[in-house]
């Protein structure tokens, strides 16, 4: 039951990189809400790969197609369905890992768990391409937040050693380098160029602010605001970490300086600083909620590796051939976008059944 | 539905700090496994406040008292159950923060999701004593895991500044400071006693590791072990970052240095490296499973800190009266250990049906 | 995962008849809600066996003691918790049964499925015993949903042939006998007499009729009301049949009998007849819910009977020691009203969502 | 939440009657699982509407889509998602449904809970066509069941007044018409045949027997055998009433009449009688598993209704237009077998976490 997500809607992803179609089934929209086709489009359009330096030039057109849920745009109450068709696939290029796998990826473990039966086309459901359906989901439920007045917004925080400058509090939709400081923006890019160059690939940041978000969404222990968000996030390939807040530096503080002071505000109480990151208990304070999650470098890297023959059991190397992103960052800010929209509102619905 | 967790087995949680008891059930254990009595409220008393230095001198017996669900000290089949009765509670201490809530701590938001009608003693459902029913749920897991030759263990990492030195290769349970190296933990107890002799708190990381975990385990996509620790960790009060194998070093690496490469040794498939912590894609891939969960310092303190009059709507200033722990990570130290042996153990679980 | 049950509210069930306690938790009932401790130990008290010639002569106190989830007998938003003490077992008398199963109940099948490890003493977690709990989340419901004007309530229908005249209306609660017509009340009771003089049993039908459901209430496919009704009241032991509306009887007519016409009536609409006991599509339409529930005869019976000896594997007869009761129906009219409660509940706080 | 079902599998079912497409997700069956798609056609081909006598004449391929999950026919081990492309469709035929309800169909209660947005072309989501995405989960199941010599089988007990003779000992998938008794099948198709010439519709019961399964299998309370067919089998529209073993026949029956006695036979244990229809406190005893589902009439009849008009609030007549089967039950005939396929496989799945 791995590709299903939620507690008061509930999206299931199905297909694999070279399977017929890929897509999402999402239920618990109540009807009547309208979606946003062309902003839909142009939501999955930031995901999708391009001409642009850090991506693979394989062509995605990504346009989603809806089986079922809605009629005339709008939710019918009927669960959404909606697929992406596959095509442009090259599978040749993948029969050789199925005796060699790519280190830092999920060939072994997939073999290991599916007995061999894997489909190892593109990467298979392990693919970062299923986040694509993730975009369809989480574009709907953006909208819907947007409505509420809830805006979900993510950068690029930093690629290897190159930081974003500012402070994120509009979203990035426009720009092709969602960096706040685009002079910040372009040393990354030209980090991800030479790194490509080398045939290798680096990791990155990605930082998430939710604003907006009314007080008292969310719940105590294992369905805390927290919970919710990482167990959608750490569905993206690549994630490896995952802080709120101040995140790891609460670690080497004091109460004292950790602990937001409260004063009152126009009339209305707020925080002097936001190191719990808008959550406490597991339960929004009305200020924004801030994440960052950790992505690891691409593991298909040109570069030759060290791996095994697992069927000779015997030391081999490998060159992965075909075309990857050498950063996957830029592309995931999308993707980070809708998984905190996903979580977001599934959170949001929960708290009417308490009011 | 904040207080279950789990999909193969699952566990509840229930009670409040100051509520007649706390405890928990947990179904799905198979029948006929043999519960090791002593070793439970051994590793209970791990968690448990002594007089230790860096806790609160509150006297916990935590013993639990089995409901249902066992007989004769072994699993009959139906869901266990168990609770700890609370004593020694002294609820007066709380009456002033339902008007002034503590900053860092789920007053407000409390206040905010429940309307009023929260039991505030204590913390309530949000109190760390929680965390005794999930180390309930957890040692019984954490024995069953061991009878596998599967060993959960987990250490203080650092406590604001001081860091572990060392590798955590064998669990810490006779230690009364969970630390590899003592000569550092000697210095981590220092710094807590001073934090506390000034009214304040620290926080600190825990790091644990899993080892002897068969591959193939998790899920891909939104039940792999990332996913499955998360929501489990995150059920933890205070933790506000999670990071698996290298974790947020991973942004800053190139995927040559980041691939683990694999080699053969002895007939079989390791990988030379860990910085995928021991799973890709969701799923274990053999080598130790290992993850690390920021604690945020406790936000009880002594110190006067800034708040406001929930009713008046004005700043206020507040001092925490009571004895709070200055320093929570040492007494985490077991149940973040609960946690990890709950989650792996149902993901076990999961695995038996595909095979 | 057997003992849980619930989409928006989750209730669990644990304890075996002759474990220290039984008890229950229900998580997702909103805060604030008061409970009426009076009325809800008196709907217990219908549940228990008494003096009455249809019961077990076994004394059950069953009064519930709340550990957690209330304040001043006031939901608190965190999850319910209460037990009842198990007292007055006899558990010497069971120990014959791990070698002879009783026919009709679930010795053999526990024995299988548990290895012999189940707990056997009074049937152990598929005693009837386990219905109190669910009386008391049961009674709760009934309570929030008679404070919106939804009344649940339900009738002993028939035992054997004796079937009961007249229409439920209101509820029965102040009846030592449920049945709307006295007269075939006592003729039951009279049954029940005789069959128990001969060591018998009995088994019977229960009707239960909930008014005042506002329609729109439920969802189609898997979570219709009837689905919804059906996963809890199968719960109930010796329950082998359930219909809605005009149930069985529906086979045998045409469509243009079986569709309840629909008419304006004071500017609502109404359907004029009842077939379809108040749902269509899964989704309640404002007209009475109405279902019945067939009750198989109570399998332990002094005569004596075939079995087996599952050690020896061999044919055996049985007489079953004990004091049991000669008709379940009575006592599990509350026990069908509480599931009903139930079910609708969580129904309705799904509702919530959507509006 | 409405349209999944299962606990170690999940069944998703999307789409609506005149939606682009209809489909399931299936997750959770192991990889390496060769399907048979000519004879998963073949059983989807029993439930299509044909030209046979009792059904609708319109066409409906039925041929189902795979998007993912399959490779060479064979699971990988991804989530099995199919669709089925709706064609041959004309939706103007139901406009004026949207504001004159059909009685006996969901029309008024969609109306209510979908605030007039659901898809009311063809029945939308309620719509009887839903049921073919269930059988493409329930006829792989079926085949998974058959290859561990469970065997899954259902007939037409009764339609009408007319009753099937004979007893269900062997699958009848062969059968045009699926009665074991060939006279008494023909009496019903006249049955049908009158039926339909008078503009009406009839309803029936069908028989579902499983054969082959382990004693073991299943849950006591919630997830109990009955309660997992329960919660499917009334997720096909139109069943009103489901019953096992000897049904509501219990209810007049006494414990020393209704007990199956054991005994041994051959070196096994098995009961002489099978009133608990193979399932006793939720877990099968080895017995075939035997259950009854009570299908009303078809809805959609040709004859003039009393109706109302919902949006001037006033009385209407109503002749429903298009052709519409006359007796859902024999197509209904393989959807049980389908439902009874999957909460089986489930429910054996489960087992496999125990032992």
């Amino acid at each position: 039951m791995s590709s299903s997500y939620g507690e008061n809607i509930r999206l299931t992803i199905f297909g694999q990189s070279h399977s017929p179609a890929i897509g999402m089934t999402l239920e618990g929209i109540p009807a009547g809400n309208r979606i946003d086709m062309d902003a839909l489009r142009k939501f999955l359009g930031r995901r999708a790969p391009g001409g642009a330096s850090w991506s693979t030039p394989r062509k995605e057109a990504d346009l989603p197609e809806f089986l079922g849920g809605i009629v005339d745009d709008t939710t019918c109450g009927a669960p959404l369905a909606a697929i992406i068709h596959n095509t442009n696939t090259k599978s040749s290029d993948y029969e050789e890992l199925k005796r060699v796998p790519r280190p830092g990826h999920a060939d072994l473990t997939a073999q290991i768990k599916y007995g061999g039966f894997q489909d190892v086309s593109g990467g298979g459901h392990f693919s970062g391409r299923l986040t694509a359906p993730m975009c369809i989901a989480g574009g709907i439920c953006r909208q819907l937040l947007a409505q509420e007045g809830i805006s979900v917004m993510a950068r690029v925080l930093s690629v290897g050693d190159i930081v974003d400058g500012g402070e994120l509090t509009a979203p990035l939709d426009d720009k092709l380098f969602p960096a706040v400081d685009d002079k910040q923006g372009e040393k990354m890019k030209e980090l991800i160029d030479l790194v490509r160059s080398e045939g290798d690939s680096i990791g990155g940041v990605i930082e998430c602010v939710v604003t907006g978000l009314p007080a008292g969404i969310g719940d105590p222990m294992f369905d805390g605001m927290e919970n919710r968000i990482a167990q959608i996030v750490f569905g993206i390939p690549a994630v490896k970490g995952l802080e709120f807040g101040a995140g790891f530096e609460v670690a080497k503080k004091r109460g004292s300086e950790n602990n937001d002071p409260y004063r009152v505000e126009d009339g209305r109480i707020v925080a002097e600083s936001n190191n719990a990151g808008g959550i406490l208990g597991g339960i929004t304070n009305g200020m924004p909620l801030v994440f960052r999650a950790a992505f690891k470098p691409t593991p298909s890297i040109a570069k030759e590796q060290k791996s095994v023959d697992m069927k000779a059991v015997k030391d081999e190397t490998l060159e992965v051939k075909g075309r990857h992103d050498p950063c996957i960052v830029v592309r995931a800010v999308p993707v980070v976008e809708a998984a905190a929209a996903i979580a977001c509102y599934d959170a949001i619905l929960g708290r009417k059944k308490e009011i």
